[in-house]
């Protein structure tokens, strides 16, 4: 363990260009990969897949965000509400009542809204957890751009609605990357 | 606040008393920004910031947690029951499918809960990507405090029932500190 | 455990063999709780925990994700969908309307799906923030697992169904081990 940590292949790492510049120390993940006996992978944070992974994550969770909104333009343009006192617009008690009631355009956002949770949420976790393993700039990039761009596509494909299979595809796009990440996270730190 | 952040003040917070003594390395987003060449700026992970969503993400969570045993609540007062094994207080057959209903006190505790998913998820993803970003403390703890105090105000609002808009409102004060928060963090770690 | 975690144990983990030998920093949260003033119970990133967090989150994030097929195995089986573009496998018109409709195991399913985004979520957040409040490796892998075993359980339970208090047994194990890790969250690391 000590050897593994050793300024020999520290250095090899991260030597600095003269002896009295300052020194990283390895991060986290590289001491916990050192243990899993990987010294010549030395995984890291690799601090460009943790900037991506947080520029990705922020833009599809704004994404989810905006379902709210949607939800709430489909309630006021279909006059569609769940709750009692969201129906000040009706003039008369009569008509505030038939404001109750369920509309299929906003149960359909309610639904994707739904579904975003249940998918976005998984590939924020395991996107979180991946970037922490010291994954390949290029092969991370491209699991979060695959993810984001098909729930973009799946959003669209849910709204409009598009015909099927295009939602259903869309879906098993994004799984398949937070799947792919998951294996790479189980493979590298499985700890039970 | 650029001169508290800078190499200078970042030295005087980690300098050793002795020469000798274990020296701390810049921590991960120090890095991360110095090769965004911002080194003037230099961000780190403060600390303080850290512990600081901790403890908000933490109370926040533990806020809607609370809405599943207020439902439990609902549910039992108000006898109303998705679960066929869910109505054992029910005496006779015909008793226990009474309880089989959705009642407007429950829905409307579930409808929170559900809120509070869209909206304290979103807050936790982006809250803890933008603590790493290096904020100012009393920026950061501002909008926490906002986000979370809106928050709590939002469940009373929404189980009374308060009169609109103050359901409205608080709502639309947490996905603003959360949108102002995830703002910071696209401008500062753009890498798409 | 104690001991393991002094001051003493802490330096000779960190202390390089030679004065030139690049020297690791104390993590992160060994720095917080300095200024916590706790310095006898340094706590630290413990490599470990953080690695068994990453294996439990990701398996019960695994598990969260699997209701979703199991949702589309209900509604093919049962011909009972929410969206007009999903009832494909209707040959008329009126075969297809009669699809669009909701089906006791499929809204089981669904609730099972919820109860598992209000419950394994907040798991998720306050078990990321609580490994990285340095606790002890076997405390922190029996909450993970404890909580891990609840909710494979509380599936099972809510799926077959299982009669009650089972399911409510399991819901509340899981929710004992999230409010135990927030207890000693906010006992450790409170900045409000």
């Amino acid at each position: 363990r000590l050897s593994h940590n050793s300024a020999q292949s520290l250095r090899s790492l991260n030597t600095p260009i003269s002896a009295d510049a300052p020194r990283t120390s390895p991060p986290l993940f590289a001491r916990v990969t050192q243990r899993l006996e990987m010294p010549e992978v030395m995984q890291m944070i690799d601090s460009e897949v943790f900037m991506a992974f947080t520029t990705y994550a922020t833009i599809v969770t704004l994404k989810m965000m905006f379902m709210s909104p949607l939800t709430a333009y489909f309630r006021l343009t279909r006059k569609a509400f769940s709750n009692p006192e969201d129906c000040r617009s009706g003039k008369t008690a009569e008509e505030r009542k038939k404001m109750l009631r369920s509309d299929p355009d906003v149960e359909r956002v309610r639904r994707c809204h739904l579904n975003d949770l249940e998918n976005i949420i998984p590939f924020i976790v395991i996107g979180l957890l991946y970037s922490l393993t010291g994954p390949d700039l290029h092969t991370a990039v491209l699991h979060f751009r695959i993810f984001v761009g098909a729930r973009f596509f799946h959003t669209l494909a849910y709204v409009v609605p598009l015909p099927q299979p295009s939602r259903g595809l869309s879906w098993m796009v994004g799984v398949g990357s937070t799947l792919s990440m998951a294996y790479r996270i189980l493979t590298a730190v499985l700890f039970l």
